[in-house]
Protein backbone atom coordinates (compact mmCIF):
# COMPACT_ATOMS: atom_id res chain seq x y z
CA UNK A 1 0.00 0.00 0.00
CA UNK A 2 1.28 3.50 -0.58
CA UNK A 3 3.07 4.88 2.27
CA UNK A 4 1.88 8.47 2.42
CA UNK A 5 2.68 9.23 6.23
CA UNK A 6 6.28 8.30 7.24
CA UNK A 7 7.37 8.29 11.45
CA UNK A 8 10.56 8.58 12.56
CA UNK A 9 11.68 7.87 15.89
CA UNK A 10 15.20 8.02 17.09
CA UNK A 11 17.40 8.30 19.76
CA UNK A 12 18.93 12.14 20.52
CA UNK A 13 21.47 12.72 18.20
CA UNK A 14 21.14 10.04 16.22
CA UNK A 15 20.46 12.80 13.05
CA UNK A 16 16.79 11.55 12.87
CA UNK A 17 15.19 14.70 12.36
CA UNK A 18 17.50 15.67 9.68
CA UNK A 19 16.45 12.76 8.01
CA UNK A 20 13.45 13.29 8.54
CA UNK A 21 13.76 16.51 6.87
CA UNK A 22 15.57 15.32 3.92
CA UNK A 23 13.39 12.90 3.12
CA UNK A 24 10.39 14.86 3.28
CA UNK A 25 12.45 17.93 1.19
CA UNK A 26 12.71 14.89 -1.58
CA UNK A 27 9.27 13.51 -1.81
CA UNK A 28 7.46 17.08 -1.24
CA UNK A 29 6.09 16.00 2.09
CA UNK A 30 5.03 18.30 4.54
CA UNK A 31 7.42 17.78 7.82
CA UNK A 32 6.05 18.18 11.23
CA UNK A 33 8.85 18.66 14.23
CA UNK A 34 8.92 21.75 15.28
CA UNK A 35 5.38 22.88 13.57
CA UNK A 36 4.31 19.85 15.27
CA UNK A 37 5.24 21.56 19.33
CA UNK A 38 3.56 24.63 17.93
CA UNK A 39 -0.13 23.09 17.11
CA UNK A 40 -0.02 21.14 20.29
CA UNK A 41 0.76 24.25 22.10
CA UNK A 42 -2.12 25.67 20.03
CA UNK A 43 -4.48 23.07 20.94
CA UNK A 44 -3.62 23.02 24.72
CA UNK A 45 -3.05 26.11 25.84
CA UNK A 46 0.38 24.85 27.01
CA UNK A 47 3.79 26.95 26.70
CA UNK A 48 5.89 26.03 23.39
CA UNK A 49 8.91 25.63 25.41
CA UNK A 50 7.65 23.55 27.91
CA UNK A 51 6.07 21.13 25.35
CA UNK A 52 9.28 21.07 23.62
CA UNK A 53 11.50 20.09 26.57
CA UNK A 54 8.28 18.00 28.31
CA UNK A 55 6.77 16.54 25.54
CA UNK A 56 8.72 13.53 25.35
CA UNK A 57 9.99 13.44 28.95
CA UNK A 58 8.90 10.34 31.54
CA UNK A 59 5.72 11.52 32.90
CA UNK A 60 7.40 11.82 36.73
CA UNK A 61 8.94 15.05 35.35
CA UNK A 62 6.11 16.75 35.81
CA UNK A 63 5.88 16.47 39.39
CA UNK A 64 6.95 20.08 40.00
CA UNK A 65 3.53 21.03 37.64
CA UNK A 66 1.50 19.17 40.14
CA UNK A 67 2.73 20.95 43.22
CA UNK A 68 1.41 24.27 41.35
CA UNK A 69 -2.23 22.70 39.97
CA UNK A 70 -2.09 19.31 40.61
CA UNK A 71 -4.26 16.47 39.04
CA UNK A 72 -7.81 17.82 37.98
CA UNK A 73 -10.90 16.28 38.40
CA UNK A 74 -10.39 13.89 35.64
CA UNK A 75 -7.03 12.70 37.50
CA UNK A 76 -5.06 13.95 34.42
CA UNK A 77 -1.85 15.72 34.66
CA UNK A 78 0.05 18.18 32.36
CA UNK A 79 1.50 15.13 31.08
CA UNK A 80 -1.36 13.96 30.26
CA UNK A 81 -2.86 16.78 28.72
CA UNK A 82 -0.16 17.34 26.16
CA UNK A 83 -0.14 13.54 25.63
CA UNK A 84 -4.16 14.07 24.67
CA UNK A 85 -3.20 17.05 22.34
CA UNK A 86 -0.31 15.78 20.69
CA UNK A 87 -2.10 12.59 19.98
CA UNK A 88 -5.12 14.16 18.52
CA UNK A 89 -3.00 16.41 16.04
CA UNK A 90 -0.81 13.61 15.12
CA UNK A 91 -4.09 11.77 14.15
CA UNK A 92 -5.36 14.81 12.14
CA UNK A 93 -2.09 15.11 10.42
CA UNK A 94 -2.28 11.57 10.06
CA UNK A 95 -5.68 12.45 7.93
CA UNK A 96 -4.74 14.96 5.49
CA UNK A 97 -1.38 12.69 4.50
CA UNK A 98 1.77 13.36 2.69
CA UNK A 99 3.96 14.11 6.04
CA UNK A 100 6.87 13.30 7.67
CA UNK A 101 6.31 13.57 11.50
CA UNK A 102 9.50 12.90 14.20
CA UNK A 103 8.62 11.19 17.35
CA UNK A 104 6.08 11.71 20.12
CA UNK A 105 5.19 8.44 20.00
CA UNK A 106 3.60 8.94 16.43
CA UNK A 107 4.69 5.56 15.43
CA UNK A 108 2.35 4.28 17.78
CA UNK A 109 -0.57 6.67 17.50
CA UNK A 110 -0.59 5.71 13.79
CA UNK A 111 0.27 1.90 14.70
CA UNK A 112 -3.52 0.87 12.70
CA UNK A 113 -2.97 2.72 9.54
CA UNK A 114 -1.31 0.59 6.18
CA UNK A 115 -0.11 4.30 4.37
CA UNK A 116 2.26 4.54 7.46
CA UNK A 117 6.03 3.91 7.63
CA UNK A 118 7.35 3.14 10.56
CA UNK A 119 11.24 4.26 11.16
CA UNK A 120 13.70 3.92 13.39
CA UNK A 121 16.75 5.65 13.52
CA UNK A 122 19.65 5.34 16.15
CA UNK A 123 23.20 5.72 16.37
CA UNK A 124 26.56 4.75 18.44
CA UNK A 125 27.27 6.59 21.31
CA UNK A 126 30.39 8.26 20.33
CA UNK A 127 29.07 9.32 17.18
CA UNK A 128 25.73 10.75 19.12
CA UNK A 129 27.90 12.35 21.46
CA UNK A 130 29.98 14.79 18.71
CA UNK A 131 26.98 15.46 17.32
CA UNK A 132 25.07 16.89 20.13
CA UNK A 133 28.15 19.04 21.14
CA UNK A 134 28.99 20.56 17.23
CA UNK A 135 24.56 21.09 17.24
CA UNK A 136 23.50 22.01 20.52
CA UNK A 137 26.96 23.44 21.88
CA UNK A 138 28.23 22.13 24.98
CA UNK A 139 27.26 22.36 28.75
CA UNK A 140 28.63 21.78 32.42
CA UNK A 141 26.99 18.07 31.68
CA UNK A 142 29.48 15.86 29.97
CA UNK A 143 27.71 14.78 26.44
CA UNK A 144 27.36 11.15 27.01
CA UNK A 145 25.45 11.87 30.34
CA UNK A 146 23.36 14.11 28.13
CA UNK A 147 22.33 11.62 25.72
CA UNK A 148 21.52 8.75 28.43
CA UNK A 149 19.24 11.26 29.80
CA UNK A 150 17.24 12.31 27.23
CA UNK A 151 17.07 8.90 25.67
CA UNK A 152 15.81 7.28 29.01
CA UNK A 153 13.20 10.33 29.69
CA UNK A 154 11.78 9.65 26.06
CA UNK A 155 12.19 5.62 26.70
CA UNK A 156 9.94 6.08 29.81
CA UNK A 157 7.47 8.61 28.43
CA UNK A 158 7.04 5.98 25.42
CA UNK A 159 6.71 2.83 27.93
CA UNK A 160 4.60 5.33 29.86
CA UNK A 161 1.70 5.83 27.23
CA UNK A 162 1.73 3.09 24.58
CA UNK A 163 2.87 0.23 26.89
CA UNK A 164 5.67 -0.56 24.41
CA UNK A 165 9.78 -0.95 24.41
CA UNK A 166 10.68 2.21 22.80
CA UNK A 167 13.04 1.27 20.16
CA UNK A 168 12.34 -2.55 19.76
CA UNK A 169 12.47 -3.64 16.11
CA UNK A 170 9.10 -4.71 15.95
CA UNK A 171 7.77 -1.54 16.59
CA UNK A 172 8.91 -0.01 13.44
CA UNK A 173 9.03 -1.12 9.71
CA UNK A 174 12.73 -0.49 9.35
CA UNK A 175 15.52 0.91 11.78
CA UNK A 176 18.85 1.78 10.35
CA UNK A 177 22.11 3.00 12.18
CA UNK A 178 22.81 6.64 10.68
CA UNK A 179 26.16 5.70 12.36
CA UNK A 180 27.29 2.90 10.41
CA UNK A 181 25.40 4.09 6.50
CA UNK A 182 25.28 7.64 7.15
CA UNK A 183 22.75 10.45 6.94
CA UNK A 184 22.49 10.21 2.83
CA UNK A 185 21.91 5.83 2.92
CA UNK A 186 19.53 6.03 5.65
CA UNK A 187 17.57 9.29 3.45
CA UNK A 188 18.00 6.82 0.53
CA UNK A 189 16.76 3.61 1.47
CA UNK A 190 13.77 5.19 3.27
CA UNK A 191 12.62 7.06 0.17
CA UNK A 192 13.18 4.28 -2.27
CA UNK A 193 10.90 2.49 0.32
CA UNK A 194 8.51 5.39 -0.01
CA UNK A 195 9.00 5.61 -3.93
CA UNK A 196 8.25 1.29 -4.32
CA UNK A 197 5.02 1.08 -1.93
CA UNK A 198 3.35 3.60 -4.52
CA UNK A 199 3.64 0.60 -7.55
CA UNK B 1 34.53 -0.90 5.89
CA UNK B 2 34.06 -3.81 3.81
CA UNK B 3 31.45 -5.99 5.35
CA UNK B 4 32.64 -9.74 5.08
CA UNK B 5 30.32 -11.44 7.43
CA UNK B 6 26.42 -11.13 7.80
CA UNK B 7 24.34 -12.08 10.77
CA UNK B 8 20.88 -12.55 10.66
CA UNK B 9 19.21 -12.61 13.85
CA UNK B 10 15.26 -13.33 13.66
CA UNK B 11 11.60 -13.81 14.83
CA UNK B 12 10.55 -17.42 14.17
CA UNK B 13 8.62 -17.82 11.15
CA UNK B 14 9.88 -14.38 9.84
CA UNK B 15 11.85 -15.63 7.06
CA UNK B 16 15.12 -14.55 8.26
CA UNK B 17 16.66 -17.97 7.34
CA UNK B 18 15.29 -17.92 3.58
CA UNK B 19 16.97 -14.13 3.69
CA UNK B 20 19.91 -15.15 5.03
CA UNK B 21 20.06 -17.90 2.09
CA UNK B 22 19.74 -15.88 -0.75
CA UNK B 23 21.79 -13.10 0.39
CA UNK B 24 24.64 -15.08 0.82
CA UNK B 25 23.52 -17.29 -2.75
CA UNK B 26 23.80 -13.94 -3.93
CA UNK B 27 26.76 -12.61 -2.67
CA UNK B 28 28.65 -15.90 -2.79
CA UNK B 29 29.24 -15.92 0.27
CA UNK B 30 29.23 -19.24 2.76
CA UNK B 31 25.66 -19.77 4.80
CA UNK B 32 25.96 -21.38 8.31
CA UNK B 33 22.52 -22.39 9.45
CA UNK B 34 22.04 -26.06 10.01
CA UNK B 35 26.23 -26.38 8.83
CA UNK B 36 26.52 -24.25 12.18
CA UNK B 37 25.13 -26.99 14.24
CA UNK B 38 26.97 -29.83 12.63
CA UNK B 39 29.82 -27.76 13.96
CA UNK B 40 28.99 -27.50 17.61
CA UNK B 41 27.71 -30.73 17.39
CA UNK B 42 31.21 -31.65 16.47
CA UNK B 43 32.64 -29.38 19.22
CA UNK B 44 30.46 -30.23 22.03
CA UNK B 45 29.65 -33.95 21.65
CA UNK B 46 26.37 -33.18 22.21
CA UNK B 47 23.66 -34.56 19.74
CA UNK B 48 22.55 -32.54 16.64
CA UNK B 49 18.93 -32.69 17.02
CA UNK B 50 19.42 -31.89 20.80
CA UNK B 51 21.37 -28.65 19.83
CA UNK B 52 19.13 -27.37 17.10
CA UNK B 53 15.66 -27.84 19.36
CA UNK B 54 17.77 -25.98 22.46
CA UNK B 55 20.65 -23.97 21.30
CA UNK B 56 18.87 -20.80 21.33
CA UNK B 57 16.52 -21.70 23.97
CA UNK B 58 16.05 -20.41 27.61
CA UNK B 59 18.72 -22.23 30.00
CA UNK B 60 15.43 -23.33 32.61
CA UNK B 61 14.95 -25.94 29.54
CA UNK B 62 17.80 -27.69 30.68
CA UNK B 63 16.63 -28.59 34.15
CA UNK B 64 15.35 -32.30 32.66
CA UNK B 65 18.92 -32.43 31.86
CA UNK B 66 20.15 -31.67 35.18
CA UNK B 67 18.28 -33.93 36.53
CA UNK B 68 20.69 -36.52 35.23
CA UNK B 69 23.92 -34.76 34.88
CA UNK B 70 23.80 -31.43 37.23
CA UNK B 71 26.48 -29.29 36.88
CA UNK B 72 30.29 -30.00 36.23
CA UNK B 73 33.19 -29.21 38.71
CA UNK B 74 33.14 -25.76 36.89
CA UNK B 75 29.43 -24.98 37.66
CA UNK B 76 28.57 -25.49 33.92
CA UNK B 77 25.51 -26.64 32.45
CA UNK B 78 24.75 -27.97 28.84
CA UNK B 79 23.61 -24.85 28.36
CA UNK B 80 27.12 -23.77 29.29
CA UNK B 81 28.71 -26.17 27.40
CA UNK B 82 26.46 -25.45 23.90
CA UNK B 83 26.96 -21.59 24.23
CA UNK B 84 30.67 -22.08 24.55
CA UNK B 85 30.95 -24.66 21.58
CA UNK B 86 28.72 -21.83 19.37
CA UNK B 87 30.68 -19.60 20.59
CA UNK B 88 34.11 -20.64 19.57
CA UNK B 89 32.81 -22.03 16.34
CA UNK B 90 31.22 -18.51 15.48
CA UNK B 91 34.22 -16.73 16.16
CA UNK B 92 36.20 -19.21 14.12
CA UNK B 93 33.99 -18.56 10.61
CA UNK B 94 34.16 -14.89 11.49
CA UNK B 95 38.38 -15.06 11.17
CA UNK B 96 37.20 -16.91 7.89
CA UNK B 97 34.97 -14.17 6.78
CA UNK B 98 32.73 -14.01 3.25
CA UNK B 99 29.60 -15.58 5.30
CA UNK B 100 26.41 -15.02 6.28
CA UNK B 101 25.56 -16.28 10.04
CA UNK B 102 21.67 -17.58 11.04
CA UNK B 103 20.95 -16.63 14.93
CA UNK B 104 22.37 -18.24 17.90
CA UNK B 105 23.76 -14.77 19.35
CA UNK B 106 26.22 -13.98 16.27
CA UNK B 107 25.35 -10.61 16.49
CA UNK B 108 26.56 -10.07 20.18
CA UNK B 109 29.55 -13.09 19.82
CA UNK B 110 30.64 -10.50 16.87
CA UNK B 111 29.90 -7.12 18.22
CA UNK B 112 33.08 -5.97 17.96
CA UNK B 113 34.26 -6.79 14.60
CA UNK B 114 33.84 -3.77 11.98
CA UNK B 115 33.42 -6.01 9.14
CA UNK B 116 30.39 -7.42 10.05
CA UNK B 117 26.64 -6.22 9.22
CA UNK B 118 24.39 -7.27 12.04
CA UNK B 119 20.79 -7.35 10.58
CA UNK B 120 17.16 -8.21 12.61
CA UNK B 121 14.67 -9.74 10.99
CA UNK B 122 11.06 -9.73 12.05
CA UNK B 123 7.33 -10.14 10.73
CA UNK B 124 3.82 -9.59 12.25
CA UNK B 125 2.29 -11.98 13.87
CA UNK B 126 -0.10 -13.29 11.21
CA UNK B 127 2.09 -13.22 8.65
CA UNK B 128 4.75 -15.37 10.83
CA UNK B 129 1.60 -17.74 11.88
CA UNK B 130 1.07 -18.50 7.62
CA UNK B 131 4.51 -19.47 7.20
CA UNK B 132 5.52 -21.85 9.91
CA UNK B 133 2.19 -23.78 9.06
CA UNK B 134 3.29 -23.88 5.57
CA UNK B 135 6.97 -24.45 6.17
CA UNK B 136 6.44 -26.65 9.59
CA UNK B 137 3.26 -27.93 8.94
CA UNK B 138 0.72 -28.08 11.90
CA UNK B 139 0.85 -29.44 15.22
CA UNK B 140 -1.88 -30.00 17.86
CA UNK B 141 -0.31 -26.47 19.02
CA UNK B 142 -2.09 -22.89 17.54
CA UNK B 143 0.23 -21.74 15.78
CA UNK B 144 0.43 -17.80 17.84
CA UNK B 145 1.29 -20.22 20.72
CA UNK B 146 4.01 -21.98 18.86
CA UNK B 147 5.52 -18.53 17.74
CA UNK B 148 4.93 -17.29 21.31
CA UNK B 149 6.73 -19.88 22.44
CA UNK B 150 9.54 -20.40 20.34
CA UNK B 151 10.44 -16.14 20.49
CA UNK B 152 10.30 -16.08 24.33
CA UNK B 153 13.10 -18.77 24.34
CA UNK B 154 15.46 -17.17 22.43
CA UNK B 155 15.07 -14.01 24.12
CA UNK B 156 15.50 -15.56 27.18
CA UNK B 157 18.41 -17.32 25.94
CA UNK B 158 19.72 -13.85 24.24
CA UNK B 159 19.19 -12.16 28.08
CA UNK B 160 21.30 -14.90 29.81
CA UNK B 161 23.99 -15.14 27.65
CA UNK B 162 24.49 -11.34 26.09
CA UNK B 163 22.45 -9.20 28.79
CA UNK B 164 21.19 -7.71 26.37
CA UNK B 165 17.24 -7.14 25.12
CA UNK B 166 16.98 -9.42 21.92
CA UNK B 167 15.08 -7.24 19.00
CA UNK B 168 16.40 -3.86 20.39
CA UNK B 169 17.41 -2.06 17.03
CA UNK B 170 20.69 -0.42 18.71
CA UNK B 171 21.54 -4.22 18.18
CA UNK B 172 21.66 -4.53 14.70
CA UNK B 173 22.54 -2.00 12.09
CA UNK B 174 19.57 -3.10 10.17
CA UNK B 175 15.98 -3.82 11.01
CA UNK B 176 13.59 -5.00 8.41
CA UNK B 177 10.27 -6.20 8.94
CA UNK B 178 9.80 -8.61 6.20
CA UNK B 179 5.60 -9.01 6.03
CA UNK B 180 5.80 -5.28 5.26
CA UNK B 181 8.56 -5.52 2.36
CA UNK B 182 8.89 -9.50 1.25
CA UNK B 183 11.69 -11.43 1.57
CA UNK B 184 13.32 -10.47 -2.00
CA UNK B 185 13.15 -6.51 -0.91
CA UNK B 186 14.97 -7.35 2.30
CA UNK B 187 17.56 -9.36 0.51
CA UNK B 188 17.69 -6.50 -2.16
CA UNK B 189 18.54 -4.16 0.63
CA UNK B 190 20.99 -6.15 2.43
CA UNK B 191 22.71 -6.68 -0.55
CA UNK B 192 22.98 -3.34 -2.11
CA UNK B 193 24.71 -2.17 1.82
CA UNK B 194 27.54 -4.96 1.91
CA UNK B 195 28.34 -4.59 -1.61
CA UNK B 196 28.09 -0.51 -0.71
CA UNK B 197 30.68 -1.03 1.88
CA UNK B 198 33.52 -2.34 -0.28
CA UNK B 199 33.15 1.48 -2.20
Amino acid sequence: MEKKIITISREFGSGGRSIGREVARILGFDFYDKELIEKVAQESGFDKKYIEDHGEDAPSKSLFAYAFIGRDQNGMSISDYIWQAQRKIILELAEKGNCVIVGRCSDYILRDRKDCLHVFIHADKEKRAERIVKLYGETDKMPKKRLDEKDKKRKVNYRYYTDRQWGASQNYHISLDSSEFGICKCVEIIVQLVKESRK
